[in-house]
């Protein structure tokens, strides 16, 4: 609990309406998206500008209060969750889109923004933000930023770190600082704008971001390809990207996923094969028609029992809502549902998927598995119940033996979903001792009192997902 | 001077061959490209792998000897000038290309490769690596991935670090790391890759990287557009870029730097015109086709007085050589060449070009322009003589007037050469003394007793680039 001199110096700076600390409202801010994580805050407060961020960041760097900036809290590796208590930030009053610059293909947001009013608003005047994030209607850009969140158009258009130009972010310590610009070249200094993307709340507090916009695509043909075989599938996403086409879109859905989508969504998915391929391409027409045939062909020669091109936008639309579904579709089939990022080169999908399958096959666990399948970025999901202590232990292990395998395979324990408080336990996997000692150096130089999102990203002990913390 | 143990050590490591500190050798490795700039190393040192050059730096940090990595040293920052003596680190032993990767589509390279011969490699694959840096034909990978080398192709391709997928990296302790890897998505811990990248040698040794490779463009065109007047030129760039056409390369050279370059190169360039603009889209044929049609209306909506296609790529390569040979054209005219690459958004740039020719007017000097202009990154080039002290300090003066503007303009200081010795007295300019701390904390935790490359990227003094070490 805050003690009330703090408690009214917070007031003092944010205002009366903006700092709550009644049971209810702190219960709320206890817990994100992810499964068996929780932690009581001290207070939740909600800075109405960059200015005021500085000065409650300079009042808790005194007296050493642990700060968790939290967007929707939609991220799945207890990023948000405030494990060591503290303040949760909240940036209800920090929504706006700044500007969106025509003449620069820019626009510069606050981070309370959510991701799908920024993708609408430019899209409007012709132009294309690509990250989305499945999370996105939902997501603030201020949590895109900080997990560097990646999506379904990662593939060929890059993850949320491939559009940041500028960030304006407050230090514990309280200074404000500017990196970058709208400048398509600067190499004025350390990149600092990208150690800031994906830091997880761990080094500061990003205030305002200027991202890079792209001529909006000129049209865009969405296909599906069904196999009765899931590694037949794989191969057809690395025999794709081996005949030089890069599509926007590549997703991969095993036959578990699919059947539960269906129930859900209902837009008419087949239930009765292995797996599907969801593909997409965009650009000029000539080069989507051209790309699209040549894709459906390699799905054929990759043993496709089928490939349908989707008849209309509508058809297209459909089939990329009920992809963007899949973790609600299966987290209401069991009352635990954890989905995991291993995330391996993509030449490495197929050895991946049949490694998943085994490793279940041996802990004796319910895994789908979908995902990004062009990026490696595969995400199997575990159906089980948190009150089934003898599953949950299995559970654990095949999930540590899936780190380890994509890890072996040249992958990373996170493609997306960031390391957090959940996955910080394997972060040695993939940085090992001296990596880990590195990221450690630059977390003492710019937080030394260790007030930034605490317990996150480095781990204090072996302590795995499944701990609950009330 | 070295003293007899630490040589030795030195030698014991890498070998006799591969430690030399003559005269005439340090003296071949006291200055690089950057005008003004020479300093004597101890020693001259080529480890043959990196277990080699952690032996090195873990010696070196013992004994608090400078270490300064150098590829060709053709950057115009005086970034690999050893201007605190200590050891220049060479990689003629580690120039291969380790793999090329057709099915996740990247290569990997030791820091000694040269970029053309690593760009020739991968089109023999029909494979792409866009940074084209003007000097290619002789700049090493190692010296690009330091610097985050820009080039021709920046405005739709992107720079250096966004092909950067992992790096091995050797710390200054010894420790060797692995960041990133052949993943399209990873978001396990800080993104060390983007650090390194661009950290100019002062953090740590590259040894070894990762980059992405796209398919090759299908096909490309040229056209050069000629103007009466060079806001006119400036103007289309923006017009081009804001009805949503981003070309490959949108390059400006102005009246003087045509003149030059055309009695250098003999091409028949026009030399009675104010500017050109060298335009290149790449792509499908269509979208090459259309993009082109469209760029070369524009420029005549802008009052291009004339448009012309190259006919054929012979004629279009010669275009290209003539533009990236503008610096050593200009380089023969006087004694002294000083070239900067102020960077402004690119809505800016006829503010800028302005800007410029008053500041030279101002301060009497001699000032050609030409640069990227798509990506706002210009190349205001001062031809003047450094035993004339009187001019060489108006000419410090309309630098120091530029950079201001630039920044003002809303751009940054260098847009692709790096701060190195010669811009570290204005990086305050771009970044504020608190983003000057920032960067300064993150020096200090990988190198704290300050070994790579000391004095770069941080400023001792007010000292402006004229001063001459020997």
């Amino acid at each position: 609990m805050l003690n009330d001199k703090v408690k009214h110096e917070l007031i003092s700076i944010v205002g009366a309406d903006n700092v709550q600390d009644s049971r209810a409202s702190l219960l709320v801010y206890s817990y994100d998206a992810t499964p068996q994580f929780q932690s009581m805050p001290d207070a939740v407060v909600a800075p109405r500008n960059t200015d005021e961020v500085a000065e409650v960041l300079k009042l808790c760097n005194e007296h050493h209060i642990p700060v968790v900036p939290r967007g929707s809290g939609t991220n799945l590796s207890a990023g948000t969750t405030p494990v060591e208590g503290g303040i949760v930030l909240l940036f209800k009053h920090m929504q706006d889109i700044v500007e969106i610059d025509e003449e620069n293909l820019t626009v510069t947001v606050q981070p309370g923004l959510i991701t799908l009013d920024l993708i609408n608003a430019v899209e409007a005047r012709g132009l294309f933000y690509p990250p989305d994030p499945s999370s996105m209607k939902i997501s603030t850009m201020g949590g895109n930023l900080n997990e560097n969140s990646g999506g379904l158009r990662g593939l060929k258009y890059g993850v949320t770190r491939d559009y940041v130009m500028g960030l304006e972010v407050v230090l514990p310590n309280g200074d404000i600082i500017h990196t970058g610009g709208k400048l398509a070249k600067d190499v004025a200094g350390y990149d600092l704008t990208r150690l800031f993307v994906g830091s997880e709340g761990t080094l500061g507090v990003i205030t305002e971001a200027t991202m890079k916009l792209v001529p909006m695509p000129e049209t865009k043909k969405t296909i599906l390809a069904l196999y009765e075989d899931i590694e037949a599938a794989a191969e057809a996403v690395s025999s794709i990207i081996a005949h030089r086409i890069i599509p926007t879109t590549l997703e991969f859905l095993d036959r578990p996923t699919l059947k539960v989508v269906e129930e859900y969504a209902q837009i008419g998915l087949p239930t009765d094969i292995e797996a599907v391929l969801l593909i997409e391409q965009d650009g000029p027409q000539e080069v989507v028609d051209h790309d699209i045939e040549k894709i459906a062909a390699l799905c054929r020669d990759n043993q496709a029992i089928r490939v349908d091109v989707a008849k209309s936008e509508l058809e297209a639309d459909a089939l990329r809502t009920a992809r963007r579904t899949a973790l609600s579709a299966l987290a209401r089939l069991k009352p635990t549902t954890i989905l995991e990022d291993a995330t391996v080169p993509r030449s490495k999908i197929a050895e991946m998927v049949r490694a998943i399958n085994d490793i279940a096959r041996e802990y004796k666990v319910d895994i789908c598995t979908f995902g990004h399948a062009g990026d490696g970025n595969l995400h199997p999901t575990c159906l089980t119940d948190v009150r089934n202590k003898e599953e949950i232990h299995r559970v654990e292990q095949a999930f540590e033996a899936i780190f380890h395998q994509a890890v072996e395979l040249g992958g990373t324990i996170t493609g997306e979903h960031g390391v957090g408080a959940m996955k910080s336990p394997y972060l040695h996997l993939k940085l090992g001792d001296e990596g880990i000692a590195a990221m450690k150096g630059i977390k003492q130089a710019f937080d030394p009192n260790n007030i930034m999102n605490p317990g996150k990203m480095f781990a204090k002990s072996e302590r795995k997902r499944v701990v609950v913390h009330t």
